[in-house]
């Protein structure tokens, strides 16, 4: 892959995000990563999707130094970043505002496992982190957001391959998957998720979680080892 | 009807539920049967809808043996057979995961006949079953949800064409007709019932049933013996 | 006007309530009056909106009598009579099964006066009736329903101008204006205020009621005989 | 500026209302000020959307007085006029009846700030003012209004810069900014915060505020002197 190539996955993973409903405005952001070159492409900052043109995805190291283009990264990309350093089969991030996800971010509430739908896609329930201390916030924000997103996942034993999503406390989702295009499908499905399991705690005024065996039964059909969900394996 | 048609209904059916926003990406499922051939169209598994053509349909027999088509037929294919088997005047099914139905499927709560909406349509309330066994869901899982609901319409008397929709709980809706295009009205009606009965309950701050009378009066002024609600019967 | 300008504005206002979303497949029906020849054109009964030409659009007189057409009028026509005969003034009526004024009408509930919105449109609370009795359903149902509607404004002594919405109960909502446009402007307003009502229910944990000081005074700017809101009055 | 930029700039705004969703019919309103000039477009009164031209915006100076165009001025003109006098930096002003927005102002409850979408736009929880009283409603009802809303500014020591947006008791939102496109587009940004407040007081069972630390950073981030939000400051 060039980095055209990459640009150009980049660009279209950000405008699926305004298709699909989860962003408005200068609202998220989308990023990939090469991992061959160590070099990850993200939408720039402040710039609103509808005036977004290829050229206009700055690429930059790991590190987070510019390597093309002329426009600053998204003020979100260190949190993009420790997020690759520390996955290494992550290929894309997306992170949203979308309204039922941002919700239970702003509620410090996981969203639990209360379907199937949930099972097809999220091999547990979503966590949801508590906010960062005054000193992380002042200090350096967004490079410490990703960092607890890492240790989250570590200190848990959550492999992020099977779990593509997490709630930031307060503020909101961030997904990903093997690449960006599945970034941007993890959002899109995480929304869907948030708004079942909003209505089924307003119908059965509480949580309703699937029995274990029925999450791994549903998740496994996709993704373990005896698939068959898909065409072929 | 020849084998094209089946598959083109099938496919036109399909491509429904996505305008009626029921569905994303692969989720959910619709069939139809030629009970003369006994034969069964359905979707392909784990195929996008926006990617689906005529030929792309796979044609089964009753005991899921692939007959024409070079994809393999929907996961949820038994759930299907297990329906058609049993239930000589259903002519289509659909399965989707539309949001406020599959809410109460998650809830494992019924959706009660609340208003004459309902009552247009379904005489009666819509079922919700409990979750499987895990040695169901380990052994054999597609076919004894289809089983399941099988037997749950027989044990309690219920006309499958009086009720053509069930909740499959932890999972979501499942719905037949005398055909497929039938079957995909009761997925939107369900829809929508749904979401009325989601707000009833959070405005009365309880499910408000109305008299059976009423419900009946609904039902049989479409459906029954001396109905006049459509032009001809 | 002659009947075929009635037809046309028939057809016009019905097909309107598919475009705001009101209604889907064969749900809901406008009709309008020649108040001079005592002739009402109505939605044909059990035919769906996309089907609907202007020549289909039924003729009848105030006993219901078919005067024009080849089709049976909407099986809700007694209760448009009913309201015509009784409401002089009436020139257009709309019933839909829109979502939220439906929920309402489901939970026996009005929708209450609660901000400047629905003061704009509607002079107080828009009253919810109870279910009509087991013999009044089983006999006369469709009449004895219009009947109720009229009984309930002129026990109540409410102007049917000032307040163009009821709810059926356990049904859903009518409306009905001074022409077929102004009654479905109605039933778009309604839903409106329904969704408005439904989420000010649950963020303030009971109706809010506006000072009727302020009910008026958003209504008569609008409606009094020292009306300023529109350019002229 | 020429008048006709400002009457193009008024009518574009109040049309980008009605593709943004936050108004139907002749509900709501945008103006833009000529500060040089002290002259106001302003959407004329009881006009529809799609009606709209603009030749039909008429321009009054700040007391009201109508110096160009042959439509009357918005009902709620003064109101608009009385923020423009009390705020000289204001440069646009909107009003919408937009549906979560309205149900807070509703419930007479501010908009809290639960989280850093919040944060990003409003430097602390949007206020909501009580209900007027009878006297300042039967007398001079829209000035009263428009100078409550600038009393509690003063009163509150809010900058109207940093807090572009107020809830009317039992009416609805006002949202303004340096032009009139930033009021709109603090009017949709105002109603997805709406959205999410709505949802996390349902599923956290209350407002769950995010800490003072992480509101300043936010904003501060994005408008602060040492912002770094957008390409350039």
């Amino acid at each position: 892959m060039n980095l055209r190539e990459l640009k150009e996955i980049t660009l279209e993973s950000n405008l699926e995000l305004v298709r699909r409903r989860l962003v408005i405005y200068t609202w998220g952001n989308v990023s990939a990563i090469d991992r061959e070159k160590g070099l990850v492409a993200i939408k720039p900052r402040g710039i609103e999707y509808s005036d977004l043109e290829v050229d206009d995805i700055p690429i930059v190291d790991l590190e987070g130094n510019l390597v093309e283009g002329r426009l600053k990264p998204s003020v979100d990309l260190d949190i993009h970043l420790e997020i690759y350093k520390a996955f290494d089969e992550v290929g894309g991030i997306a992170h949203t505002h979308s309204e039922f996800a941002t919700s239970f971010a702003q509620s410090l509430k996981p969203i639990k496992a209360l379907g199937t739908t949930h099972a097809d896609h999220f091999c547990g329930e979503v966590p949801c982190l508590g906010y960062l201390s005054q000193e992380e916030i002042e200090h350096d924000y967004e490079r410490c957001l990703g960092r607890q997103i890492v240790a989250y996942f570590r200190e848990h034993g959550i492999d992020p391959l099977r779990m593509g999503a997490v709630l930031a406390g307060g503020h909101g989702p961030f997904t990903w998957g093997r690449n960006a295009a599945e970034a941007v499908e993890h959002s899109v499905i995480l929304e869907e998720l948030a708004k079942m399991a909003f209505r089924t705690r307003l119908i059965a005024g509480r949580d309703v979680e699937i029995p274990q065996y029925m999450l791994k039964k549903h998740y496994e059909r996709k993704y373990g080892p005896s698939a068959y969900f898909y065409q072929s394996k």
